[in-house]
């Protein structure tokens, strides 16, 4: 009874708030949708993540644990993949602008987790990058090779093979440990008919990613491979030397790797 | 008499709209208010955002004008103000860590249009970049030296300036017709005390921002300067040579300057 009462009370103030918010405003219920009130921590967290795929906030450790609901919210809410879905059309806008010569060098290259393919699922247990990276655990999950697709750079990636570029992944994922169950999980995912894969191997053990890939990437075009473009969710992708033609950044507000 | 009725159906409808969302979510208001729809043009024009801030999207003429709604919301509805102050707090907090060695060499780049001083007033007669970039009417504009401060980004430039450091104002502004208006309206908002201000003489007419800023940073490294930061609304001012030890990156969707 008396919740009933709470419940009938709630209702009558909600009415009471909507009811006087129309009359505020003069307006309608789509003005009073577009003048809900924002809420001062999804603020906080999208200048966050801004700050993040802009290369401003370099070297963070973990997800701000007040920015959890708006990170969840953002990777799997949709907002995550329609980020993709745009850069996706960017890509492909700028590689149609291009012809490959034929010989079998015009080459993009493309990072492999959460490029490729996505870590989601592993995140979503260690609070979307709220907790600490975890080495130990991230091999664990890494050699189950469950990782999914990430659909609009699975769309890219065919695109630009059928239009003869050639495709070299670059992971710091290391080689000996990690290597059956990469090649097994892209394979799985639809990632097939790549150029190369490689991966970390003891001779870069311990290298930050900036000069491993650089590394790797400058061995590439000493082969004579054209970098066009260069593909990654780390701006440690995507600088250094010999970063191609054109860089993309790929969302990824859950970690950083330095 | 009727407008009252229609008003009065209208407040039941909302009125059992939102009693049944809430019981069908077996919640509270909060939970009502954030599993609001999302407008789906918002979503798109903050994936468009974040394509531009990240660099993924190079060379636009215009903003979609479907956005036009989302960019003057963001604008000047807060969350661009919420966004400089997050970077302001990244530049000082970097700043921190340095220490000027004293020799009034230790310096800082900053670009002028929309980073030290905000073209809004004149973008907001320009529906806020749905408008093609007209030269004649900017640079009436800027004749009138009427932009106004960035507050986050005055609060660095000072704090800058007070640890030590020398302030280095390089824009792609004409010095001969613009000379002038530049120089009175950083004065007066605020931006006094720089080393210099370099502007864009005949020597560099027609050239990219990239390759003149590049040119100019060049010039200060060759005096001697140390370029600890590089502070710009475009990544025209953040990419080439010379580029300094650290990049920052302020918002600004409303324009794209190669």
């Amino acid at each position: 009874m008396i919740k009933a009462m709470v419940h009938r009370i709630r209702e009558v103030l909600i009415f009471s708030f909507v009811a006087l918010f129309c009359k505020a405003n003069g307006g309608t219920t789509a003005d009073w949708w577009a003048t809900r009130p924002p809420d001062p921590s999804a603020s906080y967290c999208l200048s966050w993540r801004l700050a993040v795929e802009a290369n401003n906030l370099r070297g963070w450790r973990t997800v701000p644990t007040q920015c959890l609901g708006y990170i969840e919210t953002y990777m799997i809410g949709g907002q995550y993949f329609r980020d993709l879905r745009l850069i996706a059309d960017q890509i492909l806008s700028y590689a149609n602008e291009i012809v490959p010569a034929g010989d079998g060098l015009d080459a993009w290259i493309f990072d492999v987790d959460d490029t490729c393919i996505s870590n989601i699922l592993y995140y979503r247990d260690k609070r979307y990058g709220c907790d600490p990276y975890d080495p130990v655990a991230f091999k664990a999950w890494a050699t189950k090779a469950g990782c999914t697709a990430i659909p609009s750079v699975l769309r890219v990636y065919n695109k630009l093979i059928e239009s003869g570029f050639k495709i070299i992944l670059i992971t710091g994922r290391d080689e000996e440990t990690m290597g059956p169950a990469t090649i097994d999980n892209l394979n799985d995912q639809g990632f097939v008919d790549y150029e190369r894969l490689i991966m970390r191997t003891a001779a870069y053990k311990g290298q930050s990613a900036v000069k491993y890939k650089s590394e790797i990437r400058k061995q590439l075009v000493e082969e004579g491979y054209r970098i066009w473009g260069n593909v990654g969710d780390q701006w440690s992708d995507l600088q250094g030397e010999y970063l191609g033609n054109r860089t993309f950044k790929l969302p990824n507000p859950m970690y950083f790797v330095p």
